[in-house]
């Protein structure tokens, strides 16, 4: 195994990108070293649940191939992973359950990855997520918990902790995930990278398994808020074979000084120790850029209330997921998920519309919000990434799942930490097709607090010298 | 009371507020021959529950009083009527259910009603409709049926009977409906009036009794397509206070010539004779202005299959819409409608989940077939206006619960019919945010078949002389 370059691995998707670009290194050369990091890694992080390295070599050699024809695409040879609940043909989908692991291999990529691949980009495999999707700890009692590259022993969020975890330690050079109330978001803030979970509809949600038709979203987790200038636009697109897909006119980045909304969620949400200290030194920093604060009033529906009935919704619809399942091999759910879906069992058709209705109480509390401002911005979570000897806190979501229940874009970049902190994520939250300017925002931002993409601290106690 | 001038009120709005325009006449005198002819009709089509005379002619006056001063507004002193499930100020919503025929009158305008007061309308009162806006002959057994007034003893069409009979006599410009399966399309066909019902979202829903928040649309009906410009700019705009509101960006209509979409049904719709011809002689005058026909298959989901979870998912929300009088005074909704909610009452939140994907399905079939045309084009329904001595058949929403299903615009215009026979609509159903290409080629196809607006030959019977 060659010496692994963690000034290589840590750098963005677009530094990446320009030096395959100008020819420094292949793509070949770029794969390669990931791979020997996931190898290293996996012990200790445990990010990926498949490596399809001999796929991936081919489809490096064939970008190193397109790139001396001149006939590069638009991310010829950027290695990217999957969260495993979105089909990529020939690895199977295992959605992080047991009752799915001896599946057949998806013999079609899902939309979103075949426009990775359509794009020029590496498929290098599958990511942990948490068990189905429906949860935020990642700790998978099937597959082994997925950890921290910040802190092993800690959770990397979820439930796309795999992507978070993976792209944190330089282990691709994005990577897909979902996010139904938070599932993006949150591994972005607790992993210290960024996360988008655009508007519902803009990435077809085709091929990947339902936590909720109606929640679901798939967004990109990158180092930089640069690099999603690069990949949202050939993820997102009109599927007509989706019920969930839509048409979203982007709406160009918003000029001049932006109304930056921040509401004071009161004693509505349990903050960490610390958090609100990290929150207001961000935002400092954004006013500093010239924009202007607006106050907001507390929401009129809890979150821990609407992320109740974001819940039962989650559940209700994986019982209609995996019925077969559900019915021939329920054992093989984890006992928390039987207990979940149980739970969802007992109830009746008008108590999901009563559930319904809450989430859409909760949608008109943010579009109230933000027809008082341009962005808005608050922590993406409650808390820092915890140990895995600790409880799980219920509250992960407070924060993040408004954005799921309204269906807006939302973005989570790293706010700036002291040494020896963990990360923690900045959340901002903007109108449907007002994705450019979260994302110029987050860009900004970046560049005000000098943030250098690099790989955690910890990455070197297991790499091979 | 004055002698009704039937060439007057049969005229469309567009030529109506012309002649207010160059005063012809004053809004006054509009008002006043309405509702002289609201009066002579009454006992025969019951078209209106309620209508506020007093503050109908004050609204006028105070146009007539803005137009002398050259302060009128975009729709200043045209009379329009709202279907009762839609709040407007001071007036009982009825939603055409005993339970709610004594409630207090409604403190504030819903948005919809608000937008045509502040364009300058007069809200003349409001319009029969089928109990609770759940089915479509308008045989409504708190308030009395609503009669066609091409053919009194026939049903008018549901749910916004009312909206269809009342456009059709004249007895106001144009008139507000609600569509959740097809509640103003079928109307608009049975009556041989124009029926809009825009993308989802476009008109705010909110200040008005639900069928399905998920189903609900607010649309116009008018006696021209060209009405539709006028009405369509004044009604539509985001409500950040509805969860169902949507920014929807309507593109410019279609220049050049349309892939028309035919839909090969086969057996999937049943159909009344005589609608095919009907169907082809339309098709035939669209194909003669230019435009191309393109043939799809049949639906994979049948019409059927959907209408009974579209219906399913309009009981169970209709058991949270009417909680309270559910559980207090069962025995005022009807016979049938105890039955339909005693249906949903008995079912699961999981059944609920598997009525949902069965609409998705039906939407995925909507964007499948839009792929491949601009423009659907297919009979409004299966049918035409029948006898209440007939059982009503069940499968009057086959066509148009697509829309819904979808979120998709769909407009209904008269077919040239022949002499002695009763309307029928042509359903014409775009992209999310075409309504323009639609009002165009149903403009097109009304100008080319020589449509002239007029009253149905039948007022003369009722009207006095």
């Amino acid at each position: 195994m060659s010496r692994i370059d963690a000034a290589l691995l840590g750098e963005d998707m677009t530094s990446q990108l320009a030096r395959l670009e100008r020819g420094e290194l292949s793509c070949r050369d770029l794969l390669e070293q990931q791979l020997a990091a996931i190898d290293a890694s996996q012990p200790v992080l445990n990010s990926y649940l498949a490596v399809d390295a001999e796929s991936a070599r081919r489809a490096a050699d064939a970008s190193d191939a397109r790139r001396r024809a001149g006939t590069a695409r638009a991310l010829e040879g950027v290695p990217v992973a999957i969260k495993d609940n979105i089909d990529a043909a020939g690895l199977i989908t295992t959605a992080g359950m047991a009752t799915r692991r001896d599946n057949a291999p998806a013999d079609a990529d899902s939309p979103a990855v075949a426009r990775l691949r359509e794009a020029g980009t590496v498929i290098v495999g599958k990511l942990n997520m948490h068990e189905a999707a429906l949860g935020a700890d990642n700790n998978n009692p099937h597959f082994g918990a997925c950890h921290n590259p910040h802190r092993p022993g800690f959770t990397p969020g979820g439930s796309s902790g795999g992507s978070g975890a993976a792209v944190a330690a330089g282990l691709c050079s994005a990577a897909l995930g979902t996010d139904s109330m938070g599932s993006v978001r949150i591994p972005a803030s607790y992993c210290g990278v960024v996360g988008l979970k655009p508007s519902r509809g803009a990435i077809s949600t085709r091929g990947t398994v339902a936590l909720s038709h109606r929640l679901d979203h798939i967004g990109p987790l990158a180092r930089s808020a640069r690099d999603l200038h690069l990949l949202l636009p050939v993820l997102a697109g009109f599927d007509p074979a989706s019920a969930q897909s839509r048409a979203i006119h982007f709406a160009p980045a918003a000029a001049g000084p932006l109304r930056l909304g921040v509401v004071d969620f009161g004693d509505t949400v349990e903050w960490d120790p610390g958090i609100a200290e990290a929150f207001e030194g961000g935002l400092q920093t954004l006013l500093g850029l010239g924009h202007q604060r607006v106050d907001l009033p507390a929401p009129d529906v809890s979150p821990g209330h609407s992320r109740r009935a974001g819940l039962l919704v989650c559940e209700a619809e994986m019982l209609i997921e995996h019925a077969d399942d559900w019915e021939q091999q329920r054992e093989r759910f984890s006992p928390l998920l039987q207990k979940l879906m149980a739970y969802a069992e007992r109830k009746s058709a008008s108590d999901l519309v009563d559930a319904i209705r809450v989430l859409d109480r909760a949608q008109v509390q943010l579009q109230q919000w933000l027809a008082k401002c341009d962005v808005l911005v608050m922590p993406t979570t409650p808390q820092r990434a915890f140990s895995f000897d600790t409880d799980t806190p219920a509250n992960q979501a407070d924060l993040t799942g408004y954005a799921n229940f309204a269906g807006n874009p939302a973005l989570s970049v790293p706010l700036s930490v002291g040494a020896g902190e963990l990360p923690l994520g900045l959340q901002l939250v903007g109108d449907i097709g007002d994705e450019w300017s979260l994302i110029a925002l987050a860009e900004a931002f970046q560049q005000a607090i000098g943030w250098q993409p690099s790989l955690p601290q910890a990455c070197n106690d297991w790499w091979p010298r």
